[in-house]
Formats: C-alpha cells, sequence, structure tokens
C-alpha cells in the first residue's frame, strides 16, 4: 500500500497538474484575484434564462478551454471527475453531457475539487489514466436560491455568512511531464462539530480542515513550515481564525503561511462579502487562477491544498440537524 | 495503460467482493427478492422523525451489518465511497459521520453503486486500498416528496413510472482472497436521448445502458453469451425492452441471459409498481442480495453488471431540459 501511517498516501508515479483553466462572474471580476482569471463575465447570466443553466455554461466553457490550451483532444482525456453544489449535481452533468468522455460525478460540496484531485491521482498513478480533467463550479444566484431565500427578497446575511464564488476551475492532471507534480494526498473523514447555524458553514468546517491537516503533517512527520504557504477554501475569515486557533492548540502554528481562498477571492472592505467567498468553485478558481499560477513561477514550490466541504442540504438544516463538514488535502510540488 | 480499447479497463491485482449487506422497506418485503435480503423494515420510518432521518439510519445500519459480517473492525478499511438520491447526497453524508472512515462522496443518481465499485476497484488495484466499502441507497418517500409530490396528495402514478426502492445495498471490496472478483470495468459517458418525461426514466436511460454495454463487449470482443447473466438497473420494464431492441438494432441478441434489477425487485401482478423498481437502492440491493448469493454459490460465474442513472433533478425539469443518462458497467467472475 501507497498509505504512510493513518491516512496519507504518497504517490509513487508522478501526476502532473498540466493545467488549468477558470471562469468567474462578476463580483470575482471586482475582486483582488481577477487578473489571475481567464474570462471574467460581465453577469451572472452570460445569455443563458436561468442561473443553473448559465453555471452549467461557465462548467461547459471551462473545460472546453482547459482543453484547447493542452493541445490535446477531448480522446486523450481518459475520465472526467466533477462536481457542484446543485442538487443532483446538474450544472456538471449537462456541462459534460456533450463531452464524450467517461464521467465520475462526485459530491463532497465545498470540497468537491480537491476531492476530484485525489480521485485523479488514484487512477493516473495506479495506471487507469493517462489524462484526467477534475472540475468544480458554483453560482451565487442558483445556491442562493436553492439553499437558502430567493434573492428577490433581498433578505440581510448575517456577518457570519460567506458568498458564494460565481465560477468553475478546472485542472487536466496527466502523466506528460509538464507543470506542478501531486506528491501525496489526505483523504477526509466526515467531521461533526455540532454547529446547526447554516450561517456560519467557516465553523462548521474548522474541525474537518484541522483533522486533515493534522493527520496529514503526522503521518508524514512534517511541521507545518515544509510548506512555502497552506490553503484552504473555504473557511472565510472566521473558519481561517479558527483554524489557526485549533491547529495551535495541538501545538502547530500556521499563522505565518496559511490563508484561505475564501479571503483571498473578495476584497473585505470594499465588496460586503462578510466572512469571505465560499463555494465549490472558490477554492477551483482560486487555485486554478492564482495559486497554479505561483507554482509554475516558481514563487511557490511546496504547497498544500486543503478543500472543506459542509455535508448538509436545507431538509436537513429544517430538521434540526447539525452540519458534518469534510476536509481532503493535496500536497503539489515543483 | 490498463485500458484495452476505447474504455475498458482490465484489473491487474485481484479485487474480490468480500462481503455485502442490505436493508430494505417494507414493499420490497413483500416483493420476491425479500428472501435474499438481510433485514426487512416493517415500515418506512423505523423509529425516525422522518424519511431523510430514515434513510440514513437504513445505509448506516448496513454499513455496521457489513463490517460485522466480515471480521474486520472499522480501522481496517481504508476508504468508504457512497452516494444516494437526496439532494447533497445527506443520507449518506449523515450515515458515514460517525465512521472514523476517509470518505469519498460520489453523485452517479442510480448508476451510484457500480460507480462506487469501479472507483474502489481503481484504488484497490493501483494499491490506495486494502479494504474499501461501497454503498447506495434510496427510499421512496424522501425520493417522492423531492423529485415529484407530497405522497399525502395521492397522485395517480403513470404507467411509464417506477417505483423508487427503500433500502441500501453495500459491499466491501478487498485485496483479500475472499469471493468473487472484479475482472473489468468500463466507466459510462453522458448520454443524452433527448428524453423529457420525468416518468418515463427508463427511456431516458436505455440510451446510456446501451451505448456502455456494446462498448464493453466491443472493448473485449466478447459476445453477450460471454457472461452467464447481465443485468442492468433500474431500466424497468419499458427500459429493459428498449434495451434489448437497440441491442438488437445493433446485431446484439441480449435476450437470453439478461434482466433489469428494477423488473427483478417487485412482483408486477400484484405490487402495483407499474414499470418497475428504481432509485440507487435498487440495483445496490438487489446486487447486494441476490446477485451476489448466486455468485456465491456459483449459479452465476460471470456475470456483467450495468447501473444507469438520470442525471437531471426537479428544477431542470421545469426548465424544459432533457434528461441525460450515464450506465457504469462492471465484469464479475468466479
Amino acid at each position: 500500500m501507497k498509505k504512510i501511517n493513518n491516512q496519507t498516501y504518497l504517490l509513487e508515479n508522478p501526476v502532473y497538474i498540466h493545467e488549468t483553466a477558470s471562469i468567474v462572474g462578476p463580483k470575482e471580476k471586482d475582486g483582488p484575484m481577477a487578473n489571475y482569471f481567464d474570462t471574467l463575465l460581465e453577469d451572472e447570466f452570460w445569455g443563458e434564462k436561468s442561473w443553473e443553466k448559465a453555471e452549467s455554461k461557465i462548467v461547459k466553457e471551462t473545460v472546453n478551454s482547459l482543453i484547447s490550451k493542452t493541445n490535446l483532444s477531448s480522446k486523450d482525456i481518459d475520465f472526467c471527475f466533477a462536481g457542484d453544489l446543485l442538487n443532483q449535481c446538474i450544472a456538471s452533468n449537462f456541462a459534460y453531457r456533450d463531452s464524450n468522455i467517461p464521467f465520475i460525478g462526485l459530491f463532497g460540496a465545498c470540497s468537491t475539487f480537491i476531492e476530484s484531485m485525489i480521485v485523479a491521482s488514484s487512477f493516473i498513478d495506479g495506471n487507469f489514466a493517462q489524462n484526467a480533467i477534475c472540475s468544480a463550479s458554483s453560482h451565487f444566484c442558483s445556491a442562493e436560491k436553492q439553499f437558502r431565500f430567493p434573492l428577490e427578497l433581498g433578505n440581510q446575511r448575517p456577518p457570519s455568512s460567506q458568498w458564494t464564488v460565481t465560477g468553475c476551475g478546472a485542472a487536466l492532471l496527466s502523466k506528460n511531464n509538464i507543470g506542478p507534480i501531486i506528491k501525496s494526498f489526505t483523504p477526509g473523514k466526515i467531521i461533526d462539530m455540532g454547529i446547526k447555524d447554516v450561517n456560519n458553514m467557516g465553523a462548521a468546517m474548522a474541525g474537518a480542515a484541522k483533522d486533515t491537516l493534522i493527520t496529514h503533517l503526522k503521518d508524514l512527520n512534517r511541521k507545518p513550515s515544509y510548506y512555502d504557504a497552506i490553503f484552504t477554501g473555504d473557511l472565510g475569515y472566521i473558519g481561517k481564525d479558527l483554524l489557526i486557533d485549533l491547529c495551535l492548540d495541538e501545538g502547530y502554528n500556521i499563522k505565518n503561511n496559511y490563508n484561505d481562498c475564501g479571503v483571498l477571492i473578495f476584497d473585505k472592505e470594499t465588496q460586503d462579502t462578510h466572512s469571505g467567498g465560499s463555494g465549490c468553485g472558490c477554492i477551483a478558481t482560486v487555485f486554478s487562477g492564482y495559486i497554479y499560477k505561483q507554482l509554475q513561477e516558481k514563487k511557490y514550490k511546496k504547497v498544500l491544498m486543503i478543500a472543506t466541504g459542509a455535508l448538509m442540504n436545507s431538509t436537513s438544516s429544517q430538521q434540526g440537524e447539525s452540519i458534518p463538514g469534510i476536509a481532503h488535502a493535496i500536497s503539489i510540488e515543483i
């Protein structure tokens, strides 16, 4: 087995992140990461008649853009691993229906992007794929409509709430010797901290992030300083501070090299997104845009990505259930 | 690469289906497969306050039963791969939250069970897991409530509609040399036949089943008669007849050794389920109950399992979208 200690796996065969692509919405276009995304949309509909169709188009065009950037054709892609936040993952399902590529649908809430990279890495390392696409998306309007209130109501949002990113990030993982290398992964367990406040997802997921992060470091006998940067997605401001404290309680200081994609994607002062960004599309776009380019330019040489998901729906909350979280991690080096 | 021709993979290292477990609801208890299931419930609530909580309990207890049948402990299980039909897969997420096992959430609609076995097989063959649990569930009441009408309305159901199975099936896949062997898998592409009738899922999914079945046979240069039995799940009566015709059009006669799990699980004459059973739990329970026992007793020595999923939700249908289908296949020999 490739497992090291509890639940971390070292890849035997290099899995390269050959290329990435990203498309984001108008709010992300006004944020501090705008220059790193491939395409910036002017509005939330992109010519479609519904937000759900718009989200699906964003996924489809991100994947088309990804393939066209690589000089590969869709025939060279063995698998797509994808998911999103919409009920029954319809954004991804409809986006890939014309792709003509074998499709494995995933659901890990906002952890889906890194989850997809873990599954794809296993398929590539195990010789089941030469090239695989990983993608995850979310859309502010379709998510608010589905999980919270009709946007038309103009409900106030509490300070602990996060703003769902409109966007899709996609990565082509490959055996071909191009790009940063996925060196290891630590799949997460479901951790329930007993949080029931659906407007405080960061707190609900921080325990899962801590569990996966510390398990990863212990399994590989590493300190946080082994990595140039550690990123979670998407704990937001509140969850980020919680994670720092939770890690400190266990003797791990991550203050100096840790940030959260939900914190990075919006400007706290001017964009009124309260605790920051969230949604499957947040870590997917920030990785595919900003972080991937930092790796390519060797500004970071060793990065740990930890994606967190809140595994609930509106029915479970109405029935008084707490919000279990999960966090999946991969380490990337160049 | 382990790929043979277009999209079929031969496993290099044997992946054994070490054990299975199944729990079903009261309607399934009255059906022709009842003797093969482990636990038969008297009602749809099982002591819980909601159908969603009941479905989650069914998954949790099926998995507990599976582990206890194997003499393994949860520490010996490296991964769980699971999914269901509820929005954001809450049945599985809540069921596994106390499991303390790394969790990979999947969504393939009613194809989820075989999808989970494909992913688990890849992880085991590629040396990322020694033991992995695969599960999928559905619940008639939670599904009707979510996808169609409140049950209290007592709406009539059209003759082409299928009856969502209440139940969970789970399998322990392992490197340990016990049980039938997964020899190959053929992951499916998303196929859209343009069907828009949400009461005719069998027709919507038959095209995907045909595509995966014929691709599998062509890739391995096999005739349908290579297998003692071919099972789909869940096309129901209408989809089953369609698949037979679609295959005949392409020169493949599957009449003699093919059946559908949705046809098998209910009695057409007495149970009033119209076109038969459906839901992630249908193929999961029929495999974990009936088919697995036939393999153990060597009544079947070579079986091809093809799970089909309809990749839609109620919003996509309200917005006029068609229903894309997907079908994933694994072959099992003893």
